[in-house]
């Protein structure tokens, strides 16, 4: 498997990769003197995505690339001068021109942490004029990884730890980046694999897959493979025909299904035998090209049965269309009987693959039959239109009990002193009323600092790494808190502090 | 404005941009002695997405960049070894470095065509193994910049030619290039420009954008412009203090509106002040950051009326939260009293833009009353579980009345000869039961040959020629057809020999 590495990412590393705004809000704040002045940002979602009471971080892998590239070359500021007014100041575009990011500082939870609403994902500080061009893009980078990651780990949960998950919505993805992206999360957020061959050459996503209808239909059963012979497994005695075992196990098979040896699709079966010749030992039956029962079954089964014979072992079956678990438990059912019938018992636990729009609730159906479950992760984007934030730099700190279980996560103000771990302290709940009080027996800092004046302060994890510190994430979160639909709600609350601050700031701003 | 060019498109030239069963297929054939053999596919929508009777073609120029940059090198091939069967024969790699598309053939719609169901968008002819490669990458470049294209067609619909529609959802794309994809078709589909700086840099969108509540907010009124002198529009004359002649111009409008002086928000006015210092030719006030009534509309008022004074006139306000069209009505009614009021008649008439979440519903609410208005067109993937296609190389033509009225798209087999004008004939409508005649006073081919034999044939339009185009091919569609919701659908047929090869095949298929 390839190092993760990316050359790919070009439209990622272009500083223009902005809205117009940010760089026209940047000669205003150029022409108003406050170009250097510190200033600081804070990605966070302002609901959970998808209806439950978690997100998980992400993205911050391409941000941490974004901003080590962020440079304006001058084709950019000429381009941008030529949208820009005629008169400005060319004092300013000299300005662009020495920008980067070695004042820039990013504090943000790791990849795979638990995201809760209202606490940063991501904290950018530095010049005021550079970091408003970052806001775009590190949004843009963050926040369709996070809902990917996100929505990978619902299904996750849904289809339990053992289930084998395949993202395939490369034919779908808003284009190939959009696809690149979508593999990548939907990996670090629990999927084992993807189709995309591109995640796996510059990311190090695993990748899978067999073949479509489209290899099925292209044979007509007239095809004579240039060499039909096949050594066994084991590598040693004499090489097989394996179109004349196939034909012979056909008919046992249909004979066993009370079928016709007629009946299964000579095309189809030309098609199985090609591809077992070349993956004897992966070969994967796609079944419902044509009828199901009446010809994919019998295909594969004739084709496994005759690899058998040679000591291979198919591995497994797929369906792409109708009814997947009515299906998928006939298919079980048959297996069973052919393994009894032909005495080979590995048939019986063939695993059974599924595709074709699998939603959660779908998925939710299946996760109890099946073992493989392939389709697009389905995203919706979630937009709040309260732009109301919290004021003033921010901590932020996960309380746990004795018991490692979570308390609640606390924002603060940054200059606050950290909680202690057997204090009492004072909190308010979002959204509630009333203050309370918590005492943890834990307190875990959740915002790291990856970046400060421009260095990286430590390596980022590997993308296997995040995916299975996203995995360790969610387990600490208490059914309750991870139940998809009409979830309890993880209480994320303010500082007294905090709380003041904001109170202040509503009584006392503009009406 | 940049002229078009594609650095970026990385992703978008990388071979490995497939699905993995693509190269697991490619193998299957490469054994069975069919690498070479000559395979074409088709793409195309099942039915017309978002509800209505058409869609857009387009992507095609994304299809050939990658279709001229496909070559696997080294490092692909590599890769692709890595995840095959480890006794995979050489010499399959071999011929995987040996590829190229130079025995490919491509037709297509022109980009900005109208695209109705079944008839091909893109076909591709070629080896069957490289074809087979293609698939994957080419439906996805095409699928997402048809569906984005389309849905810009259906806004500028509802908005009419004069409203500005202009797309801000790089924060919310699929990535770096999601976003750049969306923002380059969202213009060939009527928009008028993009808030993408990295579109208008590397495409050639036009770009738009003034400022955000982020940068109203960093303001508290307490700040001291450097420099808040600015000439008048004219050149001759001396500088004004404008901050003075804002302040002066307050006073004067909080009287008319019945406002106290201390009302407006100073941290606005201050923003407001600091945007017209740097674009005083192009000043908009973003109204809803506080109150509108109470400070976005005095504030934006006094800074538009103390420029008027130097000769420059406001370009715009905006609106991005809350009732956009009853915010819009009342603002439009003060600045008609406010014109009056003040004798200064062009202040009447500044354009009201809005923003935030504008989908068809909203837009329809909207297009009567306003002039520009910003979102991110709405995606929905369609998606057919019907596998059926409709078999054999096809061609298309359009058949046209007398009049230039669009009759009817006519799909039939490639090497039947083509419909004459003038002559009647007899047609199969999809999904009717009976045949129809026709006879066409015009007859256009649908489908261009772009690529023969790996060689371009001709150049592709420009981005805004493509744009040009489109509007066209609306224009020609009947009101009935163009209707956004219950559209009577525009008729596909079949020729009558495409029509018997169907039947043949359904009935002589497997059950």
């Amino acid at each position: 498997m390839a190092a993760e590495q990316d050359p790919e990412g070009r439209a990622a590393e272009r500083p223009l990769l902005t809205d117009l705004y940010q760089a026209t809000m940047a000669l205003g704040y150029w022409r108003a003197g406050r170009a250097r002045e510190p200033a600081e940002f804070e990605l966070f979602f302002r609901r959970c995505p998808f209806g439950g009471a978690f997100a998980l971080a992400a993205g911050l892998r391409d941000c941490l690339r974004f901003l080590h590239a962020f440079r304006l070359q001058d084709a950019d500021v000429q381009f941008l001068a030529s949208v820009l007014p005629p008169d400005t100041d060319p004092a300013f575009f000299e300005h662009l021109r020495s920008l980067d990011c070695s004042g820039v500082t990013v504090r943000a939870l790791p990849e795979g942490s638990l995201a809760l609403p209202s606490v940063p994902l991501l904290q950018v500080s530095g010049p005021l004029l550079v970091v408003q061009l970052l806001e775009t893009p590190l949004l843009c980078l963050v926040s369709y990884a996070s809902l990917i990651a996100t929505n990978a780990a619902r299904l996750r949960l849904i289809a339990g730890p053992e289930k084998r998950l395949l993202e395939m919505g490369l034919r779908r993805a808003q284009g190939p980046n959009g696809g690149l992206t979508a593999s990548t999360y939907s990996y670090l957020g629990g999927f084992d694999a993807s189709s995309n061959v591109l995640a796996g050459q510059l990311r190090g996503v695993p990748v899978a897959g067999t073949l479509a209808h489209s290899f099925v239909t292209s044979f007509s059963g007239t095809e004579v493979p240039p060499d039909p012979m096949l050594a066994p497994a084991a590598g040693g005695g004499p090489r097989v025909d394996l179109v004349a075992c196939v034909e012979a196990w056909l008919e046992r098979v249909c004979a066993h299904l009370g079928l016709g040896v007629q009946e299964p699709h000579p095309g189809e079966r030309a098609a199985f035998v090609a591809y077992a010749l070349a993956f004897p030992q992966a070969f994967q039956g796609l079944l419902d090209t044509y009828s199901v029962r009446r010809s994919g079954l019998p295909n594969f089964l004739a084709v496994a049965l005759a690899l058998g014979e040679l000591g291979y072992r198919a591995v497994g079956v797929r369906l792409d269309s109708g009814d997947l678990l009515q299906q998928a438990q006939e298919i079980r059912a048959h297996l069973r009987t052919s393994a009894a019938q032909f005495q080979v018992p590995w048939l019986e636990s063939v695993p059974i693959a599924v595709s074709n729009n699998i939603d959660e609730g779908e998925l939710a159906r299946l996760a109890q039959e099946l073992v493989s479950v392939g389709g697009q992760p389905r995203m919706k984007l979630t937009e709040d239109p309260d732009k109301q934030t919290l004021p003033g730099s921010k901590a932020a700190f996960r309380l746990l009990g004795s018991d490692g279980s979570l308390l609640l996560d606390l924002l603060q103000l940054a200059e606050e002193p950290p909680p202690q771990a057997g204090q009492e302290l004072r909190v308010w709940p979002r959204g509630a009323q009333a203050s309370r009080t918590v005492r943890p027996a834990h307190v875990e800092p959740l915002l790291r600092l990856w970046v400060q004046e421009g260095q990286l302060c430590e390596p980022l994890p590997s993308l296997a790494e995040s995916r299975a510190f996203a995995q360790l994430s969610l387990s600490l979160l208490s059914p309750a808190h991870r139940r998809l639909e009409q979830p309890e709600l993880y209480q994320v609350a303010l500082s007294e502090k905090l709380q003041a601050l904001v109170a202040r700031l509503s009584a006392g701003g503009p009406q």
